[in-house]
């Protein structure tokens, strides 16, 4: 396999010299919107009518997915090659839902068993907390479940959680409330305990090292108010953790649930740092149909024809605009209530894991990486920051999502319309202005157009259609990372901050600004 | 007042031949940090030392904070001088928590006192609320309230309340549970209607014209819900708008209180808009404490010296790093769980005001104007985006804000310090490490540094505190426009989504791709 950096490519050159513009407002018709779809999983559609992408474009990109060997690469990274570089490590989170390469075998063990073994385990334990074989300790069934965890181990998870609520308590499938209790500030831990039943309450401490410093502190802070209640912290918290961790097989929790150093935080939503939580929220067989989505996906992401794959004609797309029409930010916009986290969660995913200066190999690179992601759910987005995205200064490519059903099935209508009417034909129609905008006299009242956005719709935001939006994005990312020849996933830009924290905490500053700093903020060692 | 465009002004070229590089690594040490200060209201602070910004570039930031007439023009805003040109309006969310300019009379009617009167109107209806002199349909007392807003009717009091909710529950000012419906997907109300008991909810209608498409589906909604629990929806809700929408004085409600023309919706907050629910929530005490620290700040932001006003420096920074550094956005990065949703406040405040590409007379303009606007809380930050920010290609500079005590003083100690402590400590090694950097010979370890940010510390989150930070922000806003010569209080930008809804929802598309996207999702006129 053969990794150059994106620049030192002859297709980057053919690309450079491309003709950057392309009459949006003037292209997009009905015939553009039939014919740029591209099936995804679970019934979903990726609609790129509005991206301002020609046919010379189009053919460039093919040949960048190939001379880069992108399909390739994805192939590799499935059959279990070190595709973390810098950590040394192999990338295992499509195996965590299916098995879309060769087995993966290592030191004789294979790793997508003991992912499996895992699911089957969490799911096993999910139905007897449903069925009452545990208990909190007064002997009260369990009825809310709180995952203590961070970063990865909590934007997933919960805008998983969030997506799925409504759909759950509609369909008869809630199970258990879910809360989640992340940061160290101890407003965040204080408030959540504040709201909770503590004998009902099953907590979840998520931690693949055992050693993050948020998660510990407020595990302690949990069990501190566990025990002043008169509770056993050990028959109410469980621990999802690697084996090799101090709270693996530890008696000081109720049970344990392992992942793996293969499945980096932000991309452990389906494995049991999702499957814990969800599956006591919603039962294992939602959390098994939410896997079949993304696996669906993984599956189509394997497609080498640019114009049949979503993810990897998304990616392209994506690197067209950030590193040919130098567009430096990304939003994406739900028009979903339910998908009000999944910007967030996709802020990090996406700019954790292509957010990089160097390549593979850890040499510096001469081109840009991953943008800036943020989004909020329409139609509230519409009246905050989409001003800027008409009418500002610089253009942001846009990602909408939208459903022609809601979850919950509960509607009104008003002047003729229900308000999931309303809710699509908002959205139809942000498209629409982005695209063409609108010339007018009073230049206040002028809109340029042009502004480019892509549209993944389908029925309903159930389970399934979850795990492939999911899925779709960590591939999306993925193909990009290879394109850059980045690695996706390390994150050494987190480490300075952890050690400068260490050196403020031991009192050991070694720097007068860190010192002046951490005084203004209240921090002395008098 | 003369009004010109930036890039026409002498200290803008003198801006451009200026020395961008500065030794931000070298130079920010303790004498930095202990000078680099300017007093804020209510006992907050503004710390620029982690800026990369010279002597020579302070004293062109002054020069041109003269020369664009910045404070003139904010007086001339106070005083009552029509500076939403594009409406033709006065500009008066000052006015709504304090007296800072000249009397502002029209057709005989002083705006400040009629300002005033809406205050006391609906502290005095929350009071009696609170005593129990009104109550729900079924004579139960109201415990919860919910607005139903959107855009600056939802953000900025939901982003008020969040902040002080934990708060006032630990001063023992709790007095309603506060929830919020906005957006037009069904799921949204029916969700938390859901959660509700309806007889003992207190509803708030708001919309300044009575127009608002989302809000009004969604106050049918919620009416439906009422009637069909055998409750009587006049008895339940009231209405804060306009004196001359359709539901002022209408028996309709309970109650209405008013707003005028001159009050933006994102700038409401201070106005009944956010006065009725968080002095349902909090008491009318609690919310004229916040009123204070914004009326002190706007105060001190009248300060001609650019080293003596946080909001007008904070201002002229950005403007050098938007314009002359040409970073295109911005992130706020509160290490305060409360501030939660701050910065999707701010996304709106800043991104609606200055998202603009033509002047205040509707000229087109060649300069850049609002950058995008981002950000989480920290810690979680850390675990998410903050690679980008560390190691990313781009600089995005980065506004932290920091307490020393949290609010529910509620805290557990583990490994000698508590959760309070780390999380200050956090904040001091990110701002360094940002600003410093790390040398590697491992590049993939290597931070660049020189990456900029500012910090707004002070001691506790509380109303008064509050009301000081978002009157900050309001007036960099306000200063960065008059900088850049356009209207800030307008938004012509949402215009025209709402105009190709309206087609949608009558089956006149007009356009064939806004027919298909709208078959697509699902929209049909059989």
């Amino acid at each position: 396999m053969k990794y150059i950096n994106f620049d030192k490519t002859a297709v980057y050159q053919k690309l450079k010299n491309a003709a950057l513009d392309f009459d949006l407002k003037n292209k997009l018709d009905a015939k553009r919107v039939g014919e740029c779809v591209v099936p995804m999983a679970a019934g979903l559609t990726y609609s790129w009518a509005a991206k301002s992408v020609s046919d010379q474009t189009v053919k460039l990109l093919q040949e960048l997915a190939e001379k880069q060997g992108l399909i390739e690469k994805y192939k590799t990274l499935l059959n279990g090659e070190v595709m973390n570089t810098g950590e040394n490590r192999k990338v295992l989170h499509h195996l965590s839902r299916g098995q879309q390469g060769q087995p993966v075998i290592e030191n004789g063990k294979n790793i997508g068993d003991f992912y499996r073994k895992e699911l089957e385990r969490f799911g096993d334990f999910a139905n007897e907390v449903h069925q009452g074989k545990y208990k909190g300790s007064t002997g009260k069934p369990f009825t809310t479940v709180v995952q203590i965890g961070i970063g990865g181990s909590d934007l997933g998870p919960r805008a998983m959680y969030l997506a799925l609520e409504n759909w759950a308590a509609t369909e008869g499938k809630k199970r258990m409330d879910a809360k989640f209790i992340s940061n160290v500030d101890p407003d965040d831990a204080s408030a959540v305990i504040a709201q909770c039943n503590l004998e009902q309450c099953l907590f979840i401490l998520v931690s693949k090292s055992g050693t993050t410093q948020e998660t510990l502190a407020n595990e302690l802070f949990v069990k501190d108010k566990l025990v002043k209640a008169g509770l056993d912290p050990s028959k109410q918290m469980i621990a999802v953790t690697s084996e090799t961790s101090p709270l693996a097989r530890n008696s000081a929790y109720l049970n344990s649930f392992y992942i793996d150093d293969y499945i980096g935080g932000r991309y452990s939503s389906t494995s049991a740092v999702g499957g814990c939580v969800l599956s006591l929220a919603f039962g294992p067989e939602v959390f098994k149909e939410f896997l079949s989505g993304a696996a669906e996906a993984d599956k189509m992401a394997l497609e080498t024809d640019i114009l049949k794959n979503a993810a990897l004609l998304d990616a392209l797309i994506g690197v067209w605009e950030r590193n040919f029409l130098m567009y430096s930010s990304t939003a994406v916009l739900p028009y979903s209530q339910a998908l009000s986290r999944f910007p967030a969660h996709l802020q990090q995913m996406d700019m954790e894991s292509n957010g990089k200066r160097v390549n593979r190999n850890g040499e510096s690179i001469d081109y840009s990486t991953g943008p800036v992601i943020f989004g909020e759910p329409g139609t509230n987005g519409q009246h905050s920051f989409y001003q800027l995205l008409h009418q500002g200064t610089n253009v942001i490519p846009l990602q909408f999502i939208g459903f022609t059903e809601s979850q919950r099935h509960d509607d009104v209508t008003v002047d003729n319309s229900v308000s999931q009417t309303k809710l699509a034909a908002n959205l139809a129609a942000q498209i629409v202005a982005f695209a063409k905008g609108q010339n007018s006299s009073d230049k206040n009242k002028e809109f340029p157009g042009g502004r480019p956005s892509s549209l993944i719709y389908g029925k309903k935001l159930t389970p399934a259609v979850l795990g492939s939006l999911l899925a779709h994005f960590e591939n999306k990312v993925m193909f990009q990372g290879f394109v850059w020849n980045v690695n996706s996933y390390d994150q050494e830009g987190v480490q300075l901050g952890k050690i400068l924290t260490k050196k403020v905490l031991s009192g050991n500053f070694g720097d007068s600004a860190l010192e002046a700093y951490s005084k203004i903020l209240g921090i002395s060692f008098a």
